[in-house]
């Protein structure tokens, strides 16, 4: 047997065992969001304790990881009108200047919904002419997705959040580039913050990259090398049910990739065949903080992508309430 | 005294009692949403009962409400990558066909950060040369606003949520456009919905003017007349120290407005003295049959703006949990 | 034999008879471009006799003909710097003051290249799976075109340019919306302007249309009803071996169209076959004023698109000079 | 008299002596484009010999000079339309599937006006809260300008050029970047090319550096070091009543700067003070290869920008037509 042979057997093998094309309705469009029920929502209500409210979102501007590369941009942010106007008594409202000494200012953004803190929507990859509950992939075209695009997802991803603070329980400010992160780990961590992963939780990832690009600089964050999610975490994730994962990294997958000629495989059998959500670049960092300093790992997770219609993610305001 | 000393009075008024400058520092920039302590958020996180999650957003899609007018538009949305090209056999990544027959789309979006559902930050409006809390309006220049911006309302607007379906207390579908709500009207939706308006609560005032556009097209709703707070509400929210007011019309003040020459003038008082944090064209539909059905017109509701850095408003991904 | 046989066979004729592919090589991609020699480039700039140069270009601005339907909009406009903001002091480049009271303004537009004046390149329209030359349509996708992009007309539309003012030959201030140019009115017109249309013309073909919506406003100028080339002018197009064909009108073709259930079908043969360079949103009025003065109504043209790669057409800054 | 007095007398003096402010009356938003007059349009059409025309554009696309820096990037360009879409039979126009086996594609582009080959306007630099012809600096405010916007060049900008090959007449390849060239420099360039520059000219001014950013990569060449005019030149360049320069470098001047304490502060006396018309970024390599091959360094050129109304610049698609 040979080696593509082999490698070839293990992907296939994860989208056949792990598949959940038609689990929930051959029109469903929101994959492992299904597993969150009310009751859990109820219950992860029940979690907050002290009213903590702490964000889980990099600050959209010229400062974010993005280079340019693959078409990803930091976001671009216009003044439509400014206070500077304003002062010196230059706005106009409709053609008219506006009464009582009163000034405003808005803004236009321009923004590659891949390039900071988001969630992947279920059409985001594709494999074999197919997204996630076997949809065509032609039906992302020039004007978007017709199905599983971020819209669908505006009333979801609200549960029970656990972080799993994998460099904490290993010790260490942060895991190395290239470190996949392995059942065992995220069991580890899981036991570090004395939580039971179960179903429908939604899983705040950290790697600890963001922290040491927050001292030493972005580098190749965006698009290189990184700890994360080996692929052979996929059993593990499916047999938890787990809602969502969200890592402090590009990607969420280690890089670089743990098959030979590929390109971010977990994503294939986690997002185009279990439906798993996933998100990127959520910053953890304060959040981590938290936990650590009280000990409870588990929180109200509230982070529905902003409804883009059509799209193949989007970034939500996210928030633990703990 | 002239009409016009009169009227100023009135503005002038308001300013001075409700103006909350200082209040909560000299380096404040997040006004009401100080009304919301930790406590109020466990109390919040206690409301919820059926664990059912209903969005607050419209679609960012070119279906929206917007004409084009004042700069304003529906947001624009563009493929950098699709399934069809992927269908096709004609993806690359980095210069190189994607291995393993797997295909990705990503999307940019061009979006006015006032074009739908979005909170006002509290340097959207200007007065005399200043924003909230008496910073000057030149530090919101080309480059965006040095204070006040959208990103410091990253961890904020959770809290207590209390629907005020005006509608619906006066058993007709929608308010008519110009319809000015008073205190009046406020605390008769309240005593509908069998709740008190108390501190640091982020009321959801539905006039029903969006369901009438679901019905019959947007028409003028973008800057047009349309049913809202009266200017007179203004000592009624500053004395029940309210955390935010959010509403289904564009504005959330009646239009016409009431005031001679003036332009939304209650956002003078209430954006740029008291720091009251306004959220415009919410989508209140869903919940608003959601409550009506069970009664229960208070809820947790998580709906912190994307930190756009900089910005005079944001959109959030707002949501009420039950 | 029935109408949709009938119709069948005037546009397949139409492509039988007059499509050019291979005709200048496999591998052109500037169709009837190839027909300005040098010596007609030469011969052209012989016309200059004033020295009086007329732009043909409208304004990009919000001001436009564009009403946002088909995801076409005016050109909308940023400041990334101002003289306001320089003007209160507080401009900086590269994170520092501008030394010597210097201060600058940028700005960045976001442009749909079919809005306002521009040319069509050979990659706007596709029939049959197939674009200009026989490339398939495939090789534009959401990366753009591989192939017939407007930066291969960079050094091309500069050539002799003939007014053909067909309103003014018949007495008329416009054509009615609906009024089909046929190869007579053409002719009509060119011996009005006491000119041969000939190989290699650039025709600038006045229709009044936009002279009505300056008078009138743009109403459904884009996308709707308008004077323009019947479909059975295609012959006379062809066998006067004309370059170009550049009007006053959103689409350059007759509206509504002549053929049933068709939309455009003149750039059917016209662009995908014949390979021919179509201008539309050109603004004639400057030009046709000066020509009816002096009875010139031939020139020299220079009106290259500016080359955004792989695009479907391009803005050019165009003018005739004479 | 200190280092700081000398230096102010040298920018002072340089304004004090060809401030150009009121020179063509007080309402003139053109400059030094006022020199070209329509006889010197004729006769520039005069040396058309061979019929070539040569772009002399950057392509404006993702592979362009800019970094980011500053809020400077290479244009991005989305496809609203695509022929893969058409290809797998999915496009739809108005709502419809588009009759006859027809399919299109459509672009929108984001474009930094000054992120590729530009022409500055008159309202680019401000000095002292001015800009050229006394009009104050806040006239350009977040909706642009009210003066002295690109627009105004649109019929201008047309005339005789003179390459300038500074490189080929030193027998180098490239000037070296810091290099300031002197007034000698651009005679003996003029020598070289039996030219000699006069009223009216617009000169075509080859350092090189583009040639060498071919060869090598962009490198810092988007706001970097560079090769260029020496500031010492302004009073040549205004004794020689030249319409404009335009160069192969970002900012047509050397860098760095050669005044202490400056930035660019060429562009102070010459943009403000001169009106003169700034090209940057011009391709002049295809042009230089000419012109050495045959001799003829004057040329008909024809470059207006596109009127994007009220902006600091705009691109041409500039052609030399020999």
């Amino acid at each position: 047997m040979t080696d593509l042979e082999t490698r070839h057997d293990i992907l296939d093998e994860y989208i056949e065992r792990f598949s959940n094309w038609g689990r929930w309705g051959d029109d469903d469009q929101i994959g492992t969001a299904n597993h969150i029920t009310p009751a859990m929502v109820c219950d992860a209500a029940r979690l907050v304790r002290s009213g903590q409210v702490v964000s889980l979102a990099l600050h959209f501007d010229q400062r974010g990881p993005q280079t340019g590369a693959n078409g990803r941009f930091n976001c671009l942010r216009y003044s439509v009108a400014t206070g500077s106007d304003h002062e010196l008594g230059l706005q106009r409202w409709a053609g008219a200047p506006l009464p009582r000494q009163m000034g405003f200012a808005d803004d236009t953004v321009v923004l590659h919904l891949q390039s900071a803190t988001h969630w992947d929507s279920l059409c985001h990859i594709f494999h074999r002419g197919r997204m996630y509950n076997g949809y065509p992939a032609s039906e992302f075209g020039a004007q978007g997705s017709a199905r599983n695009g971020t819209e669908t997802l505006k009333a979801k991803l609200v549960g029970r959040g656990v972080l799993l603070d994998v460099p904490r329980s290993k010790g260490v400010p942060w895991l190395q580039d290239g470190y996949a992160i392995t059942a065992e780990d995220l069991e580890a961590a899981a036991e570090h913050g004395r939580v039971t992963v179960g179903d429908g939780d939604i899983l705040l990832l950290r790697t600890g990259q963001m922290a040491r690009c927050f001292e030493q600089g972005w580098g190749t964050y965006a698009g290189g090398d990184a700890p994360g999610l080996s692929f052979h975490t996929i059993p593990w994730l499916a047999e938890h049910n787990v809602a969502a994962v969200a890592s402090d990294t590009w990607g969420c997958e280690v890089r670089p990739n743990e098959l030979p000629d590929s390109f971010q495989p977990f994503h294939i059998p986690a997002l185009v065949y279990m439906g798993l959500l996933i998100g990127e670049m959520f910053n953890l960092e304060e959040l981590a903080e938290a936990c650590a300093e009280d000990g409870m790992y588990e929180m109200l997770v509230s982070a529905p992508p902003l409804p883009f219609t059509g799209t193949a993610g989007g970034p939500p305001g996210p928030v633990a309430i703990r």
